[in-house]
């Protein structure tokens, strides 16, 4: 399998979906539409999105019923970025080396922007066609869940309030496990259950997607201190000078490493039970475990 | 049927129901649950809920079905307020006679807990039951239509454009329509459908929402101008003061008085097929129509 052509062609599928999904930039307000378009296409990798549509092929070698939630999960996790960005939040003005939303559009068409990006996205996971064992109602739960105040939000809250205090190894994890992996394990499940996935196969896949999104938090951490800013092509040691709490600041260097690839051998190992068919998820998680930026 | 206990019967079931839906202030992360409450539980008339209950008893004579769907259309309407009154939009330090949630857990805090309550509302509606003609689907549909970009954040996106402009009657109908009509209309939908109301039902009830919808902004807009603060029970001459443009201000008062007639009597006539069974829509469109404050 060659991998990179496997990445592209679902990321097309991604992108054109995604473009179908949004109203045009000219549709009236048109300032909130550019101003969704503008994050929703800033050149993000796709991530989550295509691991959506993976963990549909390892069920049942498909994955257009997958599509609609692999937008909708790319649609959180734009609206979250843009929200964090805020100077109420992380008061950061560049993403993926452009200016963020609230530089370019003000920051209440900022805040506008995200609310109508976290809006349509249950309005695109709805219309996935209901499985026999799942429909519209756990597909909007499912991801409810990962963003919602026991999710996604609640590792903002605990990151927004944990900023200049000392952190646990316990609370580092509580805060990962929310802010990163919650949204990944459920792009994982949404596109298991648009292929009718087991309660056995799901439980495997959440599993394998709590393991990999952790593992992928620890790994970014460990990038932000042992890279350089052009190796990553943004701001190295970014975490250091905001004193956010990472990985290695909590734990040092070596245990955080240790940690990074305990997680990703468990992921691995969640895998098992489905044989050669989890090719696609391995050789994700193999990319992002791997990466140098 | 005496309005004061119907109202109160039903303000009463909602609270219940939002009490119970909304996870606990010890919840964690505490912080953002108790913002989440603080703005839910902030002393509203419950208008929105009870009139999904009011138009789901108006098919089949039950609001059982109605409930998850009221509390989802008032998370909505409190995560709209919360959003609105951030220091970058229309920055209002009181609502209600209390402080808003910036002012009490900080700018972060109140955007998440918007963020918490958008996400929730979907989560509950779409536990709402299907019927014949409706499902998670059509109901999650509804109110991201209601909530989107095209419904509440274009009314919120041509206000903000707006302030400080000349505003033509048209700008100002298409701003009402979307920021204050929509949501109301949505909210009558809403408990038609869970009441398996029939395409030609839904389509009076539509008529009758928007129209409803419509009027309660206008009116709301004649009484900013003419009634004191007593009367009102909170700041008088706020939008005048704030240079918006309202009826009274782009109209003339006498013309916005006909126009918010006019609409009430289209309102009125909508509910005409329904014959005795719209009492209590009628009561609570009386009620709305002819308040002093």
């Amino acid at each position: 399998m060659d991998f990179k052509q496997y990445w592209s062609a679902r990321q097309k599928k991604v992108e054109a979906a995604l473009n179908k999904a949004l109203p045009s930039s000219s549709t009236k307000p048109s300032t909130i539409h550019k101003a969704m378009r503008y994050s929703l296409f800033a050149g993000g990798k796709r991530l989550r999105p295509i691991i959506t549509l993976a963990a549909a092929e390892v069920i049942n070698g498909k994955y257009d019923n997958a599509l609609a939630a692999a937008c909708a999960v790319e649609c959180i996790h734009t609206y979250s970025l843009i929200h964090d960005d805020l100077p109420c939040m992380d008061n950061d003005d560049l993403r993926r080396g452009k200016p963020t939303s609230h530089k370019v559009f003000g920051e209440g068409m900022a805040v506008l922007a995200g609310d109508a990006l976290l809006t349509i996205a249950f309005e695109i996971v709805a219309a996935t066609r209901p499985t026999a064992r799942y429909n519209a109602a756990d597909y909007v739960k499912e991801v409810a869940y990962a963003g919602g105040s026991l999710g996604l939000i609640a590792g903002q809250v605990a990151d927004l309030e944990g900023e200049g205090k000392k952190t646990t190894p316990a609370q580092l994890r509580y805060i990962h496990e929310r802010k990163t992996a919650a949204l990944i394990t459920s792009s994982i499940r949404l596109g298991a259950m648009s292929s009718n996935a087991t309660e056995k196969q799901l439980a495997s896949l959440t599993e394998f997607g709590q393991n990999l999104g952790l593992a992928f938090q620890v790994i970014d951490d460990i990038l932000d201190i042992t890279q350089t800013s052009e190796q990553l092509g943004k701001s190295a040691g970014k975490d250091l000078k905001a004193q956010k709490s990472t990985y290695p600041s909590v734990l040092g260097l070596k245990k955080a490493e240790a940690e990074a690839a305990r997680l990703t051998a468990r992921a691995s190992a969640a895998l098992k039970p489905f044989g050669k068919n989890a090719e696609p998820l391995e050789l994700i998680a193999d990319f992002l475990l791997n990466r140098k930026n």
